[in-house]
């Protein structure tokens, strides 16, 4: 269940699975719904209203910005014909349909372009690899505080990268302009009742923050670690073990990125060099 | 002042100036934090423990990562000679020198890589645009998140661009490793009290939030609205005024870039083929 009245020290446990972890002096009900996160696959019919929405995308828009660009949208989607559409562009993922709204998150220059374009200006910047980034970053940042908020309300959410599968027909199904370019999707809604939504254990600190300068060698260590605290949690959830392999043979090749050893190509069909 | 008691109302005013944008009958002290966010450039001596800097990584790390790759480390920098140095890597920003902590996120693929020459497994994905994405986007929700957990303590921060103009001295000044890359730095530290940092007015909803399908030329009439409601925010700060003109000078040309144009090059350098 997404409670978030879960207690803060069994929620920290199951986040790193290492009772030498212990919760810090400071805490408050931000934090409690922060570290709750987990990703919710399964929703109820309860619509998620147009006000409710207001209030993701306004703190989306709190979210900084690089120089104030503003160089994300987000397309609302509540059709389910163009739901399942979209569902069957991600590899079927049932839970596109069934959540009541799906939101996908845009890289987008678009206003840019226009804006230039209505003023005679360039907009040459646009051309490099930063404009790609300065876009996946400012989509990033906003949709991670719209999850936020969707959690203090005690809505559940899923990212959707599979949205990156098949770029063009997403293009096609939201009638997305030139330079607007889908990053990411997100299921949006009230989570099943009846199902529990496991914290997912995380690698230990000591392999993610470095001081000073990074360290790599001693990410082995840290990361034998995590395999063991993992596995049973996968062990837990009746899933197949080890995250090495599940890692490994995720980022294996070009054909096991289901679709998106294409990105470079379809990112250069919505008119961005990248160069 | 970083005063998240700011009643909601004005605050929600501050980020529209838009009277008819009223505040929405769910609320709670998370959407407190979310909205009153402002970025902060002026800070006090007090130092960001290591305890507090382990609650605002285990709120990064508790944020979704695609397919729990967590491609994502940071490096956490106190040293003031270091500060120093990076600081004048990215525009000679006092800030950096001034924040007690100052953060480096990375998109970061050294550690799968250690992982897939330990095991003798390939790792050909990474050699894919699809990694750039993946690792940008995970660091930009942990980071995000790291924001809000910061926020919540009564601490602030702005994130630094900046770190992108001379990448290959910020990789040689934190020792990364090929595949680590840096993607954004942040200041931390307790907001100076004689400061007010005011919230930044964004666009209209009508202009980022699209329903079923992306409309391009009903931004026209919402740009224009902004500009005048930004242009009030720029008068009261006495900043040179017009959105549209700082944001098509910043996008002009890869020389607007202030270095940045060559982001592409430092990714490859890196190890980052981005086909």
């Amino acid at each position: 269940m997404t409670d978030h009245s879960a207690d803060p020290d069994t929620v920290l446990f199951q986040r790193y699975r290492d009772p030498g972890f212990a919760r810090p002096a400071q805490w408050n009900a931000t934090l409690d719904v922060l570290m709750a996160h987990r990703s919710v696959r399964r929703f109820t019919d309860a619509p998620v209203s147009d006000e409710t929405l207001a209030t993701l995308v306004a703190a989306a828009q709190s979210a900084s910005t690089s120089s104030n660009l503003q160089l994300w949208s987000v397309v609302a989607v509540r059709d389910p014909a163009r739901k399942a559409r979209l569902a069957g562009f991600c590899g079927n993922q049932r839970h596109i349909v069934e959540a009541p709204l799906f939101l996908v998150w845009l890289a987008d220059f678009a206003r840019l372009r226009q804006l230039a374009e209505d003023h005679g200006k360039p907009l040459d910047g646009q051309d490099f690899l930063e404009a790609g980034v300065l876009g996946c970053v400012d989509a990033a940042l906003a949709a991670q505080n719209a999850v936020v908020a969707a959690e203090s309300l005690g809505l559940g959410t899923v990212y959707i990268g599979a949205i990156r599968n098949r770029p063009e027909d997403v293009v096609h199904e939201l009638a997305l302009p030139r330079y607007a370019m889908p990053v990411f999707g997100m299921c949006v809604g009230r989570p099943d009742p009846s199902l529990s939504f496991d914290v997912k254990p995380r690698l230990p600190q000591r392999a993610v923050l470095h001081h000073e300068t990074y360290d790599l060698p001693a990410q082995r260590e840290e990361v034998a670690r995590y395999e063991e605290r993992v596995n049973a949690f996968y062990g837990e959830q009746a899933m197949a073990e080890s995250w090495v392999a599940r890692v490994l043979a995720r980022m294996a090749s070009g054909q096991s990125l289901t679709g998106r050893h294409r990105l470079r190509e379809a990112w250069h069909n919505q008119g961005y060099e990248l160069k």
